[in-house]
């Protein structure tokens, strides 16, 4: 095998020679600034620990075959057989199904020493190596694991070439940096059907997370079926549970793809949804009903009540023996008290107790609860509002709050989980969510030994605007770009090469199942209604730049308070959440204007964008004048109009010069500026690299240096 | 109500007037010179018996409801929530669930008087009223069927307005032209799964077919479980073959959707894959292996072995238990007669049995056969080579060889039904399915009692080319064409009106799970591999304006001969059957031809569309060099340059006059007469309607009258 050519893209030669130490990797923080971008790059994501190009490639056609040799289980058996029908549905070749007798040559061989643990562990070995050369593909991995993340890297691989379906030769020696990959999904605020979420553990497959955080119970719903107390769910889910067979079948189902499912039931606060049949442990009389707004409530339980520990007792029980992943998730965050501040008999217990408030009330809470949890075998796992240094060190922080608190658990001797940052529902770029870094901020000053307690992070998908319908479009494709800030080194920190593979990836998530793509064409289509292919491109046109808007903003924006029973079928629902046409016009603007504006191609790029939207909405109107759903856009399309008009104008004064001084760029700019208010809860994405045209212009009317 | 405003597309005031006594319809032969377009119109497919245009419109909100009154059963209950699942989807609205506690006032009431039998019948009443009015919708029908059409017809009107999502009051009472309205699906050549059956049976209720007759049996595979001869599908299948539970699933899955489900095992010929289990019934010793290959072979059923009917009597019994309809379908076609000639005790029993040729030992079999298939209480289907005078007036005669059989077998007091014209592998226009008619060419001239026994039609999806992947594709949205044909009143032929309706509800199809539309996006992702968005761009742009080739010229032009084991995943195999965007662009041409060339917005818009395909090969090549599938179109693209060129300099001469003789149309006429030689199997549907500028051409220079 040679090793002349290096192909990946992000990787520095010197990183390559130096990388087959593995375990040297999470060290190698410094040298992002010596990071090359090499072409063709390969289209992996998240990134391998190391990968050593070979010549050649592997050819995928009707001669493959897959051989196990060493160990064998029925996971393995299945996989392999999925890997063969996803392999089949990517190339769109007749493969021979599993076990066929195999006529020639064994095309790749799986090998693996022995099996994962029954219940999937934290830090069980996850590496393997992959081997692919003209002739054949090697898979070796000490565990199933392994192996499962060895069969995605290929697929990753396998591309179209001239000479058809194949695979680059290549030496992939990967492990992950952290053993703790996960995404979160709330399943309370909006439902979210079982077979969403197995599509969507297909995708965690396919970039290597590993932790299915499963968000239960909320003010607005509960949503596990519970034999002991089926009030739970009878009265507070409106029918929409999950059957204890359907929760075992997702376990199974995650367990096949080497996911580990961590529930949360989310308490003292986030709890509404339990009193509706169980008013008896709230901390107020009631009755309640399940909450439909958004927001956080006062409905909490009563922590000075016996009871209510023997019934969490029973619960937890059941639930223990129902999820058999070691880790148990008891929320903790957000109790805003009021509901204890409002009964004296609590009141009189802090007192009582001398307890230090409300804080030292949940804190009380908390340590009953934690003897709970551990009593059914489990290590508890809260948000970073149950932190204290009285607590176990057995017990797990996810910090949402910000970085500090999950460094401030490490130093206090707790295992942390990052998830401030991680949030899908928030709207960031792909770009802003990959720079954090566990590592990063207020853990970059830790100790060897304190650094070995954070365990990785988790993304959350909050679900107060997503539904079955578009929810993997807040997902994906971001989420990888998360999934490789926890598997990879962490100097892997090119955006570009970020988004690059991210587009890739993104596509190749829609053959398992994944709707992303395609439910975003659909959602437009009710939109539109009886269009014209015109009107529909022109809809279409508009909706690629724009953007929800970020943050909590969406409920500050609303013109009536958001609930649960909301349709979700307006643009701001359908559109992705980050702009690709946005994001690259505006690299297209940063490279006019650092080549001083005088790349004439790049100028005719800009100028023909430019003018498809100062023309669009002229298109859009006719279907303005006809949907509801398109007349809620139709401020925006005329402010893209506006913005286009000043793009062009800018474009023309770097390209001919003219009149353009300090009081026509502070018009131009008063009118981006206006255009950047939100309208109809959109961000129209495309003024900020407008601005940038405008600020290019120097006094004189000729292209000044960029401002950066 | 008011009368005021009549909305319907294709149907004159005249005839609305005319047409609240439905029965009147089918006469009404001779009015389509009076038909008038009216704006707006409703998109409904098929277009209903009458419709009467009322005030105003119904609002779909949170409110809505809808309440069974007279006759209930499972199935309508069913069909309800069906509807409210499949409203919701196409509205986005969470509308309450079936028997929620109605608060407000009823909104929808649907009567039904009975329920229609247990085993749907042809012939049986399918009729409904739908009556919408601001305030409340009812349907009322004598039973069950012409209940489901109602809600099918229901959803079609809803659309998106200025205040929301709306259906338009309107009266319609409807009922179908015939009474045999279907879609036959080849799973033999290419195994279809149940799922895209299912999807497509859903499809079927959409545009009110009524038929699913299921081709079970070919050379190619046997496809279905028996279990008094289970090595038919053992060895007869490749192991791709439907469980007896699965086929009563899929009954019950049908009969819920008023859609019978007719099987057909096609004997004695295309049977290859019946004797690779059983080499007792064919004509020659064997062995037999299951085909490969496409075409008509020879292995056929040896007639004058008694042991073949015993055989049959017992598969057949077997199978009618399966199968609960009345109809049974043997198939009879296309049997060569060569492994009869082969076989000497063969032709010796023909001159024993004075039979007339191989015709008469099919007609010898084919009476033994009747009896069988009598025997087990069924009416026998067969291929229009069963025809013959001599056979029981029960059977019913398929006709793929041309209308005159079926007006032939009308004489000679069979009843028939149509395939002929339907074939929706041959990849025709819509609007040439559209144009075939069961009671036009030769079954014009019938008696009124003659034609009687036509009792519809069939449109057959052959599956050569066809698999899981992009059967939706060659089957919508063309079929909802032929739906109307055979459901709507003879006179509806106006394809305008045709298209512009087929292309709304061809979208709507798409929320019922079919993936005809996102498919070809998914396909042409594979093909391009990792491309840029340009890249991509480019190749949809390409893929959009070119079809395979016609009718049977497939395997004619394959460089080498097709089986079933190669793959599907050329451009080719993605692209709709039909180009819409060739289509459109024609008719801007006859526009701008007929109107003497002087409409410059029409000169700008064909400019702008040709512009774009001349420029469009530069950016695809990069991608031509990367993709052996994107390569294999190249000459295409370069082609599509050629007849842009060709266009734009038509466009130029008719704009601004310009030196074009005859010598300089003959040129151009040839560089076009190159381009629509078909490549890699592919038809450049542009050429001819840039032919048509070339030809607007004087002698001067100038915009000459168009040949039309």
């Amino acid at each position: 095998m040679g090793k002349s050519k290096v192909w990946l893209r992000g990787l520095s030669l010197m990183m390559l020679s130096l990388s087959l130490n593995v375990s040297s990797w999470a060290q190698e923080t410094q040298s992002s600034s010596r990071q090359t971008l090499l072409q063709p790059e390969l289209n992996l994501m998240p990134v391998p620990a190391s990968a050593q190009m070979g010549s050649g490639s592997f050819k995928i056609d009707s001669s493959f075959n897959v051989t196990l040799t060493g160990h064998s289980d029925t996971r393995l058996e299945g996989a392999l057989q999925r890997f063969l029908d996803r392999l089949g549905k990517q190339t769109g070749l007749l493969l021979p199904p599993l076990h066929s007798p195999t006529l020639g040559k064994l095309r790749m061989v799986v090998r693996v020493d022995h099996d994962s643990k029954p219940v999937q562990e934290l830090g069980e070995d996850e590496s393997y190596t992959l081997e692919v050369t003209p002739g054949r593909v090697n898979i070796t991995a000490p565990t199933d694991l392994g192996a499962l993340h060895a069969l995605q890297t290929f697929l990753q691989l396998v591309g179209v070439s001239p000479d058809g379906f194949v695979a680059p030769a290549v030496i992939i020696k990967d492990t992950p940096r952290f053993p703790w990959r996960g995404l979160m999904i709330d399943v309370a605020r909006h439902f979210i059907p079982m077979e969403v979420l197995r599509r969507n553990i297909d995708g965690m497959e396919a970039v290597k997370m590993n932790v299915f955080h499963w968000h239960l119970s909320e003010n607005q719903g509960f949503r596990v079926e519970s034999r002991k107390f089926p009030k739970l769910h009878q009265m507070g889910s409106d029918g929409l549970y999950y059957t204890q067979d359907e929760i075992r079948g997702l376990i199974a189902y995650a367990r096949e793809r080497g996911v580990r499912v961590v529930p949360e039931f989310d308490i003292p606060g986030h709890s509404t949804a339990w009193f509706v049949g169980h008013p008896e442990l709230a901390s107020a009389p009631g009755p309640f009903t399940i909450e439909r707004r958004w927001g956080v409530f006062d409905p909490a339980f009563d922590p000075t009540n016996e009871k209510v520990y023997k019934f969490l007792d029973e619960f937890i029980g059941e639930m223990a023996k129902l999820f058999p992943d070691h880790f148990f998730h008891v929320g903790g965050d957000e109790v805003n008290g009021k509901a204890w501040d409002a009964n004296p008999k609590i009141q009189e217990f802090i007192r009582a107790h001398d307890l230090k408030g409300n804080a030292g009330l949940q804190l009380y809470f908390n340590k009953k609860l934690q003897g709970i949890v551990s009593k059914h075998g489990k290590s508890m796992v809260g948000w970073d509002e149950v932190l204290d240094p009285t607590l176990p060190k057995d017990i797990v922080i996810q910090s949402w709050r910000g970085q500090a608190s999950l460094a401030e658990a490490a130093k206090q001797g707790y295992r942390g989980i990052l998830s401030n940052g991680y949030y899908l529902d928030l709207g960031w770029s792909a770009a802003r969510h990959y720079a954090v870094d566990p590592m990063g901020d207020a853990s970059a000053g830790l100790s060897a030994e304190e650094k070995q307690r954070i365990l990785g992070g988790e993304s959350c998908m909050w679900s107060e605007y997503v539904n079955a319908e578009n929810i993997d479009s807040r997902i994906w494709p971001r989420n990888a770009a998360i999934a490789e800030r926890l598997w990879s080194p962490q100097d892997m920190r090119d955006p570009a090469s970020m988004y690059a593979r991210m587009h890739v990836i993104g596509a190749q998530l829609e053959w398992l199942g994944l709707t992303h793509q395609h439910n975003y064409t659909r959602m437009l289509h009710r939109i539109a209604g009886a269009a014209s292919a015109e009107e529909f491109n022109a809809l279409r046109t508009l909706a690629d730049v724009v953007e929800p808007v970020k943050d909590y903003t969406r409920e500050q924006t609303a013109t009536e308070p958001a609930t649960s029973e909301m349709p979700l079928n307006r643009v701001v629902d359908a559109i992705p959440l980050e702009s690709r046409t946005a994001r690259e016009f505006s690299e297209m603007v940063d490279k006019y204007v650092a080549a001083s504006c005088h790349d004439t191609t790049l100028a005719a790029q800009l100028r023909a964008q430019l003018i498809l939207w100062r023309d669009n909405d002229a298109k859009l109107q006719p279907l303005a004048q006809r949907s509801f759903l398109v007349k809620e856009v139709a401020a925006t399309s005329q402010d893209l109009v506006a913005v286009a008009s000043v793009g062009l104008a800018a474009l023309d004064a770097l390209e001919h010069g003219g009149n353009t001084d300090e009081a026509w760029k502070a018009q131009q700019s008063a009118v981006l500026q206006e255009a950047q208010k939100p309208k109809g809860q959109l961000l129209l994405m495309p003024a900020s690299a407008i601005q940038k045209l405008v600020d290019a212009m120097s006094a004189g009317g000729s292209c000044a240096a960029a401002k950066s």
